[in-house]
């Protein structure tokens, strides 16, 4: 694949303008609401042209995505996905498996955790793909993205109050649902992209044994 | 291409769960909190197996995407882009230009109104792609997708306190900075799938003139 150009070697309309010209500098900030799951801010800004301006968003601690992914005996690969009902949209929803992070917890550790306690598998090896920022608008929610392979079925352990399925989609039905409309959340679309590119063999990942991304403890 | 198969026709662990078993009925409903741009309730819902939890999220009037392509001389398409300082994550980030709807606007209204006022733009022909839930979890936004080409540039027209620079991007340079990591925004990713199949040809997109979206109008 040949090397990519930075943005900014882009083909311009004018010149390019600095990052001063666009950052936003925080004047104060107010706490608007803290709830069990959202906890949002409102703060005033100073704009590139010296006024000021609100900007109200919700912190969040993060979180991955896990494109787990199985073979066949003819080596096509498929991956293991999930439907669960999403009260915000009212709807049943069709998704990669995903989590938020814990306190302490590595992303690597959340997303080994994430993919037994929802679908009950362990990995042997792990690819760290990219990360998506999947409401730059009013959150600061950042979502890792982690292939796993050399999967082993075990018992799922549900959070209380969490009720999903698990099942297995072979990617061009993947991609057929994300044509169609039935695969509409943002997380998966991002890693329809990522699994398309990564089995065309276009976008390379660096698989590693759970080894690698274990901390190391002090015995 | 093929015809898609419904989810529930995918290789299932266990039988298929029916939509009964996983939805999540209102209780009660509490406004949380009502900023200039967050709305932000907490509702109590019953479980599929009949205990409550409580769910708090964003209510989002709902917005657009527009995926806008140039052609050059030898046939070559490329998309017009934006760069953009965004609060929440505090970077600039490369996105497709996008926008919130107002109300009493249609979602093809909306993209017309934001390709012109954020990149000068205006389209003679439009298709409707798909749409992205983007944060599933804790927010009821949709953000329609649109494709526009027969592209003629006219005057930006930003909003107060809206600093944003337009360029073109090459769909090679835009996949090849989705792999790096130069894009992380989650819309764009799913743009960007999108654009990809589109340009393979393997999506099909219905392009049709300005006329057939203008709503009928009473003389």
């Amino acid at each position: 694949m040949r090397q990519c150009d930075p943005p900014d070697a882009g083909n311009l309309i004018g010149s390019f303008m600095k990052e001063q010209q666009l950052v936003e500098t925080q004047l104060s900030s107010q706490e608007l609401f803290r709830g069990v799951l959202l906890h949002a801010f409102s703060d005033t800004v100073s704009l590139p042209d010296g006024n000021t301006a609100l900007r109200e968003y919700v912190v969040h601690p993060g979180a991955v995505m896990i494109i787990p992914l199985l073979q066949n005996d003819r080596g096509e690969w498929c991956a293991v996905m999930e439907r669960q009902f999403r009260y915000a949209v009212g709807q049943v929803m069709i998704e990669f498996p995903a989590g938020k992070l814990d306190a302490g917890e590595s992303r690597w550790e959340c997303a080994v955790r994430e993919l037994r306690e929802e679908t009950g598998y362990r990995a042997s090896e792990w690819a760290h793909a990219g990360a998506i920022h999947p409401l730059i608008a009013y959150s600061t929610e950042v979502i890792d993205i982690w292939f796993a392979r050399g999967l082993v079925i075990g018992e799922r352990q549900l959070d209380k109050g969490e009720f999903l399925e698990v099942f297995t989609a072979t990617p061009s039905d993947l991609l057929c649902w994300c044509q169609s409309g039935k695969v509409t959340d943002g997380k998966t679309l991002s890693g329809a992209l990522w699994l398309q590119n990564v089995l065309a063999g276009v976008w390379k990942l660096d698989w590693q044994p759970c080894a690698v991304f274990e901390p190391t403890r002090n015995l």
